[in-house]
């Protein structure tokens, strides 16, 4: 039985960063998002069953702390890759799927497989907690890009991977959640001003002021 | 409301690296660590509703998830310090606790706060969920150790935490899960050989040979 | 006896980064700053004694040198925690004082015990050696700041922190090392330009008009 | 025209660090790679020539430097999954194909595009060049995981590579060049020896006898 | 014989910053920095042979991958130190040739010495492939200097680099691949525009806009 | 006046590393070296002092703390190439002092000049505060090469540093701080032993053992 080997595999997602070659002032890597998008979706969670949704936290929780972790297998494909053709997207998802399946046999006793399919199949589906994963793993994603540009990169793809966050959290607005997002969170991000180099000067002659 | 703000300060947890000072071959963020923390909770309570146990996974999954959020605000005190006096670790616990109260009430709405106050408290107790998390905290902790003295990192201290780890980790020994552990994972961690030097001679000579 | 491993100890100083958690550019770590901290109170004490004033070196070294040390021992307490109840940072200090003299017991040979029982006794006083070296300590953590705002930081905190060190500073003014540090060394910090990106196209344009 | 985006995009090669995921104690990008290949096939070529053979040096440089570049547009697939369906070996390289014929339309100017489509197609082929390309990137890749094994590495997978990467060079055994690795170069790495850590205390005994 | 001193010998020039002690947001070894040239160079040559040059390739990528490899011995010495006194840069020069020499008596088989000695020679003279590296090694100075410009770096040092590399292409203006660089590719450079922090506000309420 | 560039080119300090090429589990900059080279040569002088010596420390610190402070504007240069050639070694130093008095004339005011000029001189000489910073730097020396070796460093280098640094601590062991360190801090860095693979069994079994 594997459950040493796939407690060590866990280590491997920290060592697995995001958006690989791009420069990027701070790395996020697999294990990271997989926490902050389970944290994020933890609130989204939250906000839902706030206005009467009835939320299975136990698949919600399950879809969100695992969703990344096939990437163990497969490496990390650039997505314009996956999209290039229908069929080869359709054929590396069944190659994920072959490959967790085998995984699966090899590490996890016979007594918890059927359980551990379940935790590594694709969690974004039409369900409430599918849905919730998918805007939540496009939040972090969101704030991932956010956070490089409000450094200053000057490379445009943040931009680009910005908006196409944006624009898939949009395609779910119906959801409480999302409309919480907007109305609530995303305005104080788009609030959040630099510190102008001039604030240091305004700042000490105040200060040397008062002496 | 600073929703944003409680999600900006996930990225944090990243920047936060676990045990600092001692040398380490491999460093481990809190953000990681909670990750790995809730996937072998996950897979702890597996254990225990295989057994027949009745589990609350919401509760697991929320203890697990949030269990060292306040390091945050507290920053990382060394072990030894806060049991050197009783006093110091109650004051210390309130500072904790008053420090997230307030972090309450600044970021998260009021609809919500109750179920946050729930979220950042104490996790561990002697409820079967509590019990899941002190494990599961410490079996990380167990592959972290075990980690840098196999890799060879000659520092005492590694070997120290392993034992309190361990040690910890039996006192719990009358749940299923940590006799699943004793029992299947442990002795995998054990078995576990090094690469010695002289493997990769023999395994030259044997190709070369074949040629 | 301990001189090993307290030579051995100087090493984790290196691995122990200041203001863990938030983001920045350029980390710094506690043996970083200590030497920072050692050569700026060097300076200060060099401004002093221009203007006549008695100083002892040996003490003023010795002050800065070991301000941190400790930090070995207690880890790195965020100070709002320390300052959020005065009986937590008298309990602290307290016990960062146990700790130290059961390093100095365990580690430092009896005849230099005294000695470096007020090696790492606490620094800042009312002495001129004293207030030379909490000056020091601020001018560090003001260029620390700085650093990060000038690179574009966008967190908050930094301004904080430059306010929070400036403001100290300003508490020492009739000190001669810190009306020196506000005539001389703080405006040329302050003029401190950006170079505009548009720089490098006059730059380039002017270049090219040369060929 | 966008040399100027070729030129920026060979930086992101140096973000791209191979084999990501599994613990290491030395991380190695696809621009050192292509570096160190290139350097490689130079001797191997010169041992080529050396025997009598013709090399066209001109293909053979192309070939080594360009062999990785279009990992820019896929991203990093692990090869297990390459290997897992040869309908996806084949799609794969497809979409390999047309990512980098886009990039080179989009990008490089015309009167160059044929040149760069010769330079960024797969090199390994029967010719003599491709064939120590071939060779020259196993021989990386063995230094590459020698490297982790003789540091201590204890993760398997280093010596599985170790092996793949020895087979697959012993599979160009008739060739001068790889006669020449068998009989000078890799001996020489079996016979590196650790330095024990018995070695310190020899050396100092030897020195402080000799006082 | 030591071509596997050689081989090994790789890798340490991964492990060397160009340019230490400066802050920077992005470091560049010198073996990306080889591996960056000579791909300038490839393309560059490309431009000549285009215009009716007659090119020896073979000369050219030896020039360009070989060129920054004696830094092995010597270390990195500050430019304005060489250039300090005429006779300490003759001295250096000569020491650089001896320790060349000596590498190559000692590792490099006797068979082909005469060649790696013309291949660790200066590369860069009054030939066409020569003056093409040294155009080469000052583009990619030229695109180092302006990504760390370009990234908000306050460094003056940064903008002194870019004029230095940008005077020096210029002195080789006469050149068929220099007249292309500074008609198609320069003008590219500098007319890349930064993210500004307010394109992210426009870009949200646009696609606010049309939900 | 430049007391501020002389401020901020201490950070630079913090990103020069010492012996860069070869690779260490480890890096050492420059400014962590300064800064336990000060603490050791700190208690090198206590133990002189404790013989009855008669110890200037301000002159002791002044020497340790800045005695590297020149490589900010030479550069690292390799120990081999400085002792290739006397006229080189000689040469470098006379560019060494012009580029220190440069700074000086520079940056420092000129009523502080004549004492920055004593503090960046070489500070090695055969006073007793000379020959404790000879010491103290050997010592360092050790320990990182020493470091090195017990996590398993590979590299021979680290062997022949070790043995250099100690023979030349050697050279000085008609010093009671020498005589003290032989006898005292080098035996208990020699009993370190490592922490054998096989401890962890023997510290489970025996765990588990009492359950």
């Amino acid at each position: 039985m594997g459950i040493h080997n796939y407690f060590k595999s866990l280590s491997d997602l920290e060592g697995m960063n995001r958006c690989p070659g791009k420069f990027k002032y701070q790395e996020h890597s697999v294990a990271s998002h997989s926490f902050k998008v389970t944290k994020i979706a933890q609130f989204l969670g939250t906000v839902e069953e706030h206005h009467g949704q009835e939320l299975d936290w136990r698949i919600l929780y399950e879809k969100a702390l695992n969703h990344d972790y096939a990437e163990l297998f497969t490496g990390d494909i650039k997505t314009p890759v996956k999209y290039a053709m229908p069929e080869l997207k359709q054929l590396f998802s069944q190659v994920e799927e072959m490959m967790t399946r085998k995984f699966i046999e090899q590490e996890i006793p016979e007594e918890f497989q059927a359980i551990y399919e379940r935790r590594f199949s694709e969690g974004k589906d039409e369900t409430l907690e599918g849905k919730i994963l998918a805007v939540a793993d496009k939040i972090d994603l969101l704030y991932e890009s956010f956070g490089e540009i409000q450094k200053g990169n000057p490379e445009p793809l943040f931009l680009e991977i910005y908006e196409e966050a944006l624009s898939t959290i949009l395609r779910y607005q119906e959801m409480h959640c999302v409309q919480y997002f907007l109305d609530n969170i995303l305005p104080e991000m788009l609030e959040e001003g630099v510190i102008p180099y001039t604030q240091i000067n305004k700042l000490s002659k105040h200060l040397l002021g008062k002496k």
